[in-house]
């Protein structure tokens, strides 16, 4: 018997194994007062890392660091993440910067230096407040319980409105593991203070190549589903640690556990993943696009993110306007051929055309279904096996908003 | 001795041998009343055409019908445009709507239906009211002086906010030749009712190879710069009309015209293009991406597209913000590999980032350059030979509530 059990609350120390928290550096301040903005993550003892960055030409120092760490494939003593100011574009100081950051973490939890990954969001382009943050590293006090994981949450975000997490408890013929996560997102679009972080925890042991494949498999039906230039931006990083605290032998393919604790990883990830869709800058509304008839599940997923990324549907949501001949030209510009006579189009629940022909719709009825919070279009593109499904969100004048006056 | 001559005021009626006009059919009204909706341009004698269309998978109707015209390498008699209401995702009677578009042009003009063109451009998915439209063509009376064309450069139009028109004389060895055209174009994002309309006129006579070259590579150097989607809405086309009224030996590669008339064409075409950028919805501002240092040229227009269509590139240049780590953002994610280390940018004329290194900049200068009716950004990639310029515009709350607002 197997199983898998969200479990409301947690995060990244719902697993054994793992402690969390954050401080006020006095680098993140909004109009209603400080904001945690440094925050560290540590396994109780080294534990084994995935990790993916993003395919931005520009990448950010803090990353750099990261990158070279879990390229050595060395274990993980700790996590430390600054909000509010990236290290990216910050010159020749930039890494030393990185470099200090892991160090500051290391001699406060006492581990090495070369075991501490680093990631810092916010703006670009200015140097790091390293005194400020040295201290705020210092005054971190990483706790396994709730509230620790929470913290970090909290630390790591930047325009997001609130902390997104989420834990799953999955029963296997090898035993129960406990998966956690935590992550921030970056608005309805992704570049610039940019930076979508991704945390995952297990208390599973678990091989490090298997980690590898499960996190791609699993950052693929998830944070890769929101939105379309989410895995370009510069300082973007997905990090899986597993601490082995659940004992037993590693996980690999052929263990009893494999298959139902990739499934448990996937689904925390799906959970973020959308929770990062729905908090979206301005936004009001999730947007999930599902797309099934395709060629091929990639011809799907590409068609999705088309439709979700699409400011043309975004604003369609938010005006609560079900003028679904938008949905069909964005499906039409993602690159994948088909034919307008064998397409269905079904708008926040209601089927608004079929076969390539219009229908006669209560206009008012589909427009009143798009005021949910929470609002599907479906397209069925043809014949084809392939299927995939999209989340993104509304556009409003609040996202312009944002942006406009982000560092001013 | 050769030059080119911008003709101001001039559009798709200053070459020879061309008639234009527009009417009120009764489809388009906005909240300050009625605007043409309906257009008619003809050359006096059967003219030698080009084209190009969306590739978009979705495309309408009326666009349908023109592309087999084009294809088949018929001479044309006229072009008949409607806006405010698309033929496309019509249904079955849309390709009817399309021919009968076509008769009505063609029985109001003494000229066959197959020669006609028939464009439409409007919201998608409602039939066409073909009594309105009949009686609309029936009423226009299209003339060779320069109202005739401003008339049907205002029929064309949907959220444009002005008429787009631009004409030049070339001198040439072999003969004195104009070229006039017009533009629509559809905010500052294309899909939708999208619709990207150029028309293009000379009075040179021409080999149709020739303008078939030609046309692509005007097109390439102009409207294909502006935004990134242009070129994939529903009904997007660009249509080259040559009368000959001017004369002499058809124009090909040889003949002694050939290099003068092609760049007369992309200058008319580039003149439309950032007009097309500049009047994007809710746009005050016109952006020019600059780029040079790429591997090639076609890496540098990916690099320049990805700037100038950025959302938050667009809002940062709303807020008069200098946060150039948003234009290093977008031109990272243009998937064109380069170093950061030998990146140069400027923005609004203030050099922020030299050799990858912030520089000292007096932020409120930048702002203010940021506050003119033209925005352009420079970035130097590196070493290589590739440059490119595009255009876009910014993005404003106006934007939002544009396109939230559109049907309802």
């Amino acid at each position: 018997m197997t199983g898998i059990t969200m479990l409301p609350g947690g995060g990244i120390t719902a697993p054994r194994g793992f402690r969390a928290g954050g401080a006020y550096a006095g680098v993140k301040t909004y109009g209603d007062g400080p904001r945690l903005d440094v925050g560290l993550w540590c396994p109780d003892r080294p534990a084994v890392v995935s990790a993916m960055f993003t395919r931005n030409a520009v990448v950010g120092e803090s990353l750099r660091w990261t990158r070279e760490i879990v390229a050595a494939e060395r274990s993980v003593a700790a996590v430390v993440v600054n909000s509010g100011n990236a290290n990216c574009v910050t010159g020749r100081q930039g890494a030393a910067d990185a470099a200090a950051l892991a160090r500051s973490a290391a001699a406060h939890l006492g581990v090495a230096p070369e075991a501490v990954l680093v990631g810092s969001t916010g703006v670009i382009g200015r140097p790091l407040p390293m005194d400020r943050l040295g201290a705020g590293i210092a005054a971190c006090t990483p706790t396994a319980d709730a509230a620790g994981g929470t913290a970090f949450a909290r630390a790591i975000l930047t325009t997001d409105t609130r902390p997104k997490e989420a834990a799953a408890r999955v029963e296997t013929a090898a035993g129960i593991y406990t998966v956690g996560g935590c992550a921030k997102g970056s608005g309805m679009i992704h570049p610039d203070m940019a930076t979508m972080f991704g945390f995952l925890a297990t208390d599973a042991p678990v091989e490090r190549a298997w980690l590898d494949r499960t996190l791609r498999g699993a950052v693929d039906g998830s944070f890769h589903l929101v939105d379309v230039d989410m895995d370009t931006s510069t300082c973007d990083m997905v990090v899986a640690l597993a601490s082995g605290a659940a004992g037993g032998e590693p996980v690999d393919d052929g263990h009893p556990a494999a298959g139902p604790l990739a499934a448990a990883i996937t689904q925390v990830a799906r959970a973020l993943a959308r929770e990062v869709a729905r908090d979206g800058e301005g936004a009001t509304c999730l947007l999930t696009a599902t797309v099934t008839g395709a060629p091929d599940d990639g011809a799907a997923r590409r068609v999705a993110r088309t439709i979700v990324s699409s400011p043309l549907v975004k604003t369609m949501v938010t005006g609560r306007d079900p003028n679904w001949g938008r949905v069909l030209m964005a499906a039409g510009r993602a690159g994948v051929p088909f034919e307008l006579a064998a397409v269905d189009v079904s708008l926040a629940g209601h089927a608004v055309v079929a076969a390539g022909e219009p229908l006669a719709v209560d206009l008012g009825a589909v427009s009143r279904a798009m005021g949910a919070p929470e609002v599907t279009i479906e397209v069925h593109l043809g014949g084809g096996p392939g299927q995939a499904e999209a989340w993104g969100c509304n556009m409003t004048a609040d996202y312009v908003r944002i942006n406009a006056d982000y560092t001013t």
